[in-house]
């Protein structure tokens, strides 16, 4: 497990992540007050080292319920308790609420984000695939609560318990509750453009809130995230859904075809499903290079020689890896 | 009339409840400034003693002012003075105007809420009782005053100023202004399900909210609550329109009983009342204890030996109690 | 010309006035950062004179800028650019922002609100009707300004130039843009009582938000606002429009018929023109007196002797002048 | 470039801009914090020097990003994912979140919001064309990757992909996405009256949150803004679409005409395409006026001998020059 002290992440949720409490390297618990006042119980220990996940698949889990909640009601009440309008709500609210919830790991709640804080903050590498997990996990389990929670009213929509559909197969599909299924008129290009698009302003925006250079959003930025992704759905939500995460969407896809929608989740659209996988890794790692490139005048890989460019000629992890100078001394 | 000093309870409202002024067991009006520049006058020395009740009552109040008087302006005006997004702001608003007016006793607003304070925050349990009435008192009152408010207009609805009638049993039926009747489409296990679900996410939450070893939500509480609120009403609320509070559910529909809307109140939906009395209770207890267990590191009994499932094989009063240790010194 | 250090009114703006500089009754302008750099200006000294009747005509102006002016664009567009949420929005934004025009003279922004400081809060009696008139007069100037605004618009909605039309007299009328109208089920008691029950929980819930002895909003309290207006909209604003404000019903009123709505402004609903003139003194004082006898425990005649009521047997200067005290001295 | 210690601009943002590091006609880049770790760096030494500029044109792009984004979205899906309502919260947020981006540069996002600051608030004339020309940019670019994005969407609503049409010119116009048409009933003089007291508002307002003499809106300045725009256009955005500012209607304005909307685009409405560029300027001048002249009692030429209009009969330098004291010594 990594050293807590390690990292200097952008965290979504307007505060740092807690300090760690000593190189957990030597295989001692501390004893202090994050962990619990009786820090030989099991659990806390467990606990203690699983933080992080924890906090980032209940992060994710709760941007799911009322995401995929908001779509489901929508939907299958044919818009008579809600409309397009309750949707950027739901999502909204979904992330903001999330953020409070995953201030501990930094909120990123987004593999995406994850992966521009390593580019650009010094988040560690390693925590990456972990935190892409936990996402993905927080976000699979929460799509199944919703479904369990509104299957008898899938049941009446679709026509019958074990008829499950998906957009552009059926008029009465409603997988599209769980994930996002681009627009008919899409070209394939269109749609990576969309996601890149959005996914490049999520992270632009968090980097200005963030930057207290800049006016920093301070404690008003989990309601500022409210508006950044209330605005993306506004703005660029219906061509594909806006789903600009890999956890968000894959985790719920999966989860749709477990119970039973089809091979049709991952083959509609020309096999769309790889697209909000991957674009908002480009989209992001854009995104990001704008803010530190023309706004951004802290540390950022950005501010070195040749804007950073250089290190892509160097792949090498006494370049890349954001936590060499900590185990093997100051570089100077 | 219980300690004041004794309880550490989560409000809801960002704020601790005002210090209570030493002890009154010794039958003495504490000389301060919470209690008037008078506190020989008799109404001061009730009031003293009745705040909380008060508080508890009055936000419950305009909880359910603002929540049944936007579903009465929606269904009364057949949607033309507002639709389902107003009824999500108007519920969302009472609660969070609910919150501003009883900070005093930590703005519980909801039975269920004050139960999971007693069981994970040492709020004190013999003030469960104290608050459920005030809460419940508070809702029925509330419902009279909207009805009052809205007499003529559902004279107009219903057709008539002797007809009032039951959603299932009429086309213009009005009884679910006041409190809450299931889509005809769901099983009881859905019914109970859908209020857990709601009720879970509810005070896992607040509890993120409150957490100060999270982001926190600060001086921004009550309108963290706003959004909470509009999120469970877009997300869960079409299935059994989201009480997930006894006093919310059961104060307006005895006060429906009262004016005549006839025993239908209580057997509609397969006798339904009873669903959002006790569901919330397990779901809120559930929501407490995911945070408690996964997030929480401050003190809870889920966080002492094997979880605190201890406790549940001792049912004694010094497990228990949450002032016990006050009154019988430290355990150590 | 009052002396400004005599009041502590409650101020709706979340801050108290602007501390004022020495004893104008000298008729010496102190030299202060306030005043001007260059205080021996005509104009600064008028302006100082002025500074409080200024701020509310300003604040009432810029409230019925955007409340007349939604309420236009929603009638006038058939629905088509805003609906009776945008209706909420307009008149909910439009007191926030005209609640940050007029700090200075603390945001009354209403007489109801105005009076209910007199009674409850040490606001000056004789700046009762200074406030009234220029509030009165900030609401009659903006209804002119959006009815030049809206001139063409309304010329075709009625059908011509020359046509004028009220609420419940044509099909097109448009006089509802400016003040209110009753729906024409309400009985006059109703009306009274829909008015009473809107303006008591505006009192009510401003003096909640302004308690430090309670949460109290703080520097959120002018968003506060937004929530309890809007609120008012969508939950108490369809039978009769939700006035609540002499100046915001009368002023607009008179200008309608200044510019050619006939005698119908006052005749409709029966003469309805008088009850949101006099109901919100009535509902304001009512929902003061509730916060005060049950929730306050700050200075206030309810937490006198007999909880005030002995004041209304002893009509003198002594007992009811806010600012006996500062001329006379103190009455120990 | 000019010294940028020289100006006391209101900004928008909330904070006053950055600190300037020294002065620059020495041409020597000043060694802190703002410029990098590694100011020899030629692109450091660049940013320093354009930080403004940067800021305007992002700010402006974000700006136009979400606003052309959300009418876009509303236009093309016929209103299934999104209303007018939509149309005020994209604005509005846009405004916000591009407020949040270039507090550096004192958030103007506006040509007119800036020659205002220059009248009022000492900000420096020779400013104002960089801002313009960075401003008018940013909303360009942006409106060409609103184009880009929804390109497929257009050809479908359009009919083919060579048809690009205005509004007034076709049923199926799309060029409204990018600038505003006026609504057809509007006289010449109502399209300027409408800009014109929109804006007003606009810049009143702006002066108000911003004066720490009044309430001041502090850290909430950005949402303030998104409250202030959602109202202009839920109030006052009907008849001439709410340009209220030469940047967001010119840049999108010559886009569409590049991408091929043809000259419709100037000529519509009677070449209604200059009075969003010119009646800003007289609106956000008589804006600041009135709260100059009425409310503000900091530093202004209306603060001074004959309410500032003196200073209209001398085109002097040395008057008018917001710079003059700094670079010739102080007037006294």
């Amino acid at each position: 497990m990594p050293d807590g002290r390690e990292y200097r992440a952008t965290s979504v949720a307007g505060l740092p992540p807690l300090q760690e409490h000593g190189p957990l390297v030597d295989h001692k618990i501390p004893q202090d007050d994050v962990v619990q006042a009786q820090p030989d119980l099991t659990w806390s220990r467990i606990r203690h080292y699983m933080r992080e996940p924890f906090a980032e698949f209940f992060g994710t889990f709760i941007l799911i319920m009322f995401g995929d909640g908001v779509v489901a009601q929508v939907v299958l009440s044919n818009g008579e308790n809600g409309d397009y309008q309750s949707i950027s709500w739901g999502w909204g609210l979904g992330v903001m609420l999330g953020v409070y919830t995953s201030g501990i790991s930094g909120a990123h709640l987004n593999p995406a984000v994850t992966f521009a804080n390593c580019v650009f903050r010094k988040f560690p590498w390693r925590k990456l695939p972990i935190y892409l997990v936990a996402q993905t996990l927080g976000a699979f389990v929460a799509s199944l609560v919703v479904y369990a929670n509104y299957k008898s009213a899938i049941d009446v929509f679709e026509g019958g318990q074990n008829i499950r559909t998906v957009p552009g197969y059926s008029e009465t599909a409603t997988a599209g509750i769980f994930c996002t299924y681009p627009a008919p008129f899409m070209t394939r290009t269109g749609m990576f453009f969309s996601e890149f698009i959005a996914s490049s302003l999520l992270m632009f925006l968090i980097y200005a809130l963030k930057d207290d250079g800049n006016i920093g959003a301070g404690n008003l930025t989990p309601l500022g995230l409210f508006f950044i992704i209330f605005g993306i759905g506004a703005c660029f939500g219906w061509e594909t859904g806006y789903a600009i995460n890999l956890a968000r969407d894959f985790g719920p896809r999966v989860a749709s075809y477990a119970v039973g929608y089809g091979s049709e989740v991952f083959e509609a659209g020309g096999y769309y499903f790889w697209i909000p996988m991957v674009a908002p890794f480009f989209g992001c790692t854009f995104g990001g290079w704008l803010y530190d490139m023309f706004m951004f005048t802290g540390e950022s890989p950005v501010n070195t020689e040749a804007a950073g460019l250089l290190r892509l000629a160097k792949p090498t992890r006494k370049v890349w890896s954001n936590t060499y100078e900590e185990k093997h001394g100051h570089m100077a």
